[in-house]
């Protein structure tokens, strides 16, 4: 019966005289002193295999063995395999054009991009990936614990609801139909229906044409949206019960990997104790920090009020509210501030380790008042016909979107966000 | 505090002289022996609110109240809400161009699926895309307990590997790409990586022009994939599991999804009686049933398969493998039948209830062998690049996939596929 690498202690403990087997990819050839080791490389980790010859075999082959388990505090997992037979299942070829085992900070990122394929099995890379697994479940469980429905929506659209530019043309039999930058449309109506509360994972495209560390052209978004709510703070809540669970379940399942890149989740408390500060605040904050110069939430802003954040409440998130009505999207809901002040709105922002993971707000729920604010933003009636359904009933309402690779990127510390997805889309790349 | 539908016969026993607060949508205006009823619709179901006066509101509108609980065994849930106070949140226009409460067995299927913001409020339409959410929770729930990892893979490829035809192309900045037809390769080089096991639930696309019930140009698609298997019936053994799993998770958690459907799950035990037959017997036993005239399994055989396995192993399923190489793709694995026979395939079909819902096989890990198959496909080493990496070491391997909506109908007895999709995309519909 195979054993993983993971188990190989336990056997070594329970049953040190009973022949196991072991499948995966030769992950490393040694010889030292004499003695010929493999180091095998499975689903769940490292094996150590010590051999009496020396193996006629080559990295990244995928082998078969038998042997005897037994402890060595010395191998990875702190055991090995004294091989009795050896099998080649897929024997490698020896021009490796890239090499799998190399310590990843010494490669380049586009490298590793040119070469995903190969890439994709160092366990460090491979590590980032198992977090964003856990991310995905741990969001969509613990939402389900609220009585959120999941749903799928089409990513084809026949027109963009939120502006015209950034999007993807598609040749759709003889019409152009567009991908959907985000199910934002669509989850509105599913809270209208009935539903109240629903989420969905899925991709979302943006057309742009910058190539930054923040930036992906297709990306995953975890998208919330949720009904009877009185404004984005009831969401700002949400969003901390929902990222304290994530981390949970991070810090729970993903040990290894975390160590892998010597990263930590922050804890629940902090999770609690991250401040809700407004656009007006966060600006003053960020120009004390900066001693001037900031004049929008930029880059440069987000990261300087997470370290504000840090410093002054423990915590590496922080949340923006009330911004102005001319950076949100036609569909945010205003925030009534009385005659003479500025228009603001019930909008926000989280930022966790210098980043803006998400965006979100209370919607416009009443028709009449959607049709008001297009001529602002230089919209028609027609552009947003699906929205007309608003007219037969629809409860106050607010959702947001996390990004599954920005909160991956922040939780491991990756340089850039291409690191957090499995085959990152950008201008030039859209191989393999 | 707001209570739900479903919570008021609760409510009623435990304290029936506590005042609660409900809110929803008025889903039913009555006036029944001068006594005035409005059904109010949440996400938990209908709750039947008694006035003593004729309430001023329209269908659909949202509205909260407060009132006392009261069982009622004639009420829906078997308790009511004697209203005292009734705020309207957001009232309905009056001229509502589809009737939300109307029984939908009588309203035409363009019908419903040209109003679908409207239609999707029908708790009996809500009902399929409830049971849909349990669908894809319990397919990642059983995957993840056996240790397989969730994927996001993307949906942008620079050239088809399954052939050029049916693609969508869509306009990426300066070059044409495609939208994926599914994640077969990705998953592949993701189980070569060293991961194993690994599955993906999201949208795939066909550019096919043909429309019938069974069809969508964009789906879900339930993507399995898994290393070191022997052939195609680990991955009967597999989805059989999985099924089992899913309809368990549906008869718990759907109980009044299925009854508005009057559908029923099968039973795990008929789940694992389902026969597999090979390709060859699948023609010899749909000729049988059909006296003659069966020469592919075509969506007659499919159905007459069903209907045999139903009568002789009493189940709704049955698996077809070994189907001849001419049917499948270029990466599905051959199957050695001695010299002078027809080659077949490590491949299979599942049929459910009339209809194939997953399509699945072992892989060809041999690039040398993969190679060799190409010119009989009419296809170049160029057109499959990516697979090189298989030359660096690849297990034996193989996976399925299983079509998301074409499940969600089969439980539910659905006639058209378009029903099980919440914007379902065909040639002429891309809104909303």
């Amino acid at each position: 019966m195979r054993i993983l690498a993971k188990d190989a202690a336990e056997a070594a403990r329970d049953a040190p005289d009973t022949e196991v087997e072991a499948a995966g990819w030769v992950h490393r050839l040694r010889n030292m002193g004499g003695v010929n080791f493999i180091i095998l490389r499975d689903r769940s980790g490292l094996l150590q295999l010590v051999l009496d010859e020396k193996p006629d075999i080559t990295p990244e082959s995928v082998i078969r063995v038998r042997g005897l388990p037994a402890l060595n505090e010395k191998a990875p997992g702190g055991a090995e395999l004294r091989v009795a037979s050896l099998e080649c299942i897929s024997r490698a070829g020896g021009d490796l054009p890239y090499q799998v085992n190399a310590d990843i900070s010494r490669i380049g990122l586009e490298a590793i991009l040119d070469n995903r394929t190969l890439s994709l099995r160092n366990p460090k890379i491979q590590s980032i990936f198992r977090v964003q697994a856990v991310i995905i479940e741990a969001f969509s469980a613990y939402l389900r614990s609220l009585d959120f429905t999941e749903i799928k929506t089409s990513k084809l659209i026949g027109s963009g609801t939120e502006g015209g530019t950034e999007l993807f043309e598609v040749e759709y039999f003889d019409r152009k139909v567009y991908l959907a930058q985000s199910p934002q449309f669509y989850k509105q109506v599913l809270v209208a229906s009935g539903l109240e509360r629903v989420f969905e994972v899925a991709p979302a495209y943006r057309a742009e044409k910058h190539d930054t560390p923040r930036h992906l052209n297709e990306y995953v978004s975890m998208d919330v949206e949720m009904g009877f709510i009185d404004s984005e703070k009831d969401l700002i809540e949400l969003e901390k019960g929902l990222l304290a669970a994530i981390f949970d379940e991070v810090k729970k399942k993903n040990r290894r990997d975390l160590e892998a890149w010597n990263a930590s989740v922050p804890d629940p408390e902090s999770v609690r104790r991250a401040p809700t500060i407004s656009y007006a605040e966060a600006l003053k904050i960020a120009n004390g920090e900066a001693r001037g110069k900031i004049f929008d939430i930029n880059p440069e802003a987000e990261r300087l009020l997470c370290e504000w954040s840090a410093r002054e409440y423990r915590t590496d998130l922080v949340f923006v509210n009330e911004f102005p009505r001319r950076y949100r999207p036609f569909y945010t809901y205003p925030l009534d501030q009385g005659e003479g002040k500025p228009v603001s709105t019930m909008s926000f922002d989280a930022l966790f380790r210098g980043l803006e993971i998400t965006t979100g707000g209370r919607r416009q729920h009443d028709y009449g008042a959607l049709l008001e604010a297009l001529p602002r933003f230089g919209m028609t009636e027609e552009s947003i016909a699906g929205y007309a359904v608003f007219k037969y009933g629809c409860p106050p309402h607010g959702g947001f979107a996390i990004g599954c690779e920005r909160l991956t990127q922040k939780i491991l510390g990756l340089a850039n966000i291409k690191e957090a997805s499995l085959f990152p889309r950008d201008r030039r790349r859209v191989e393999p």
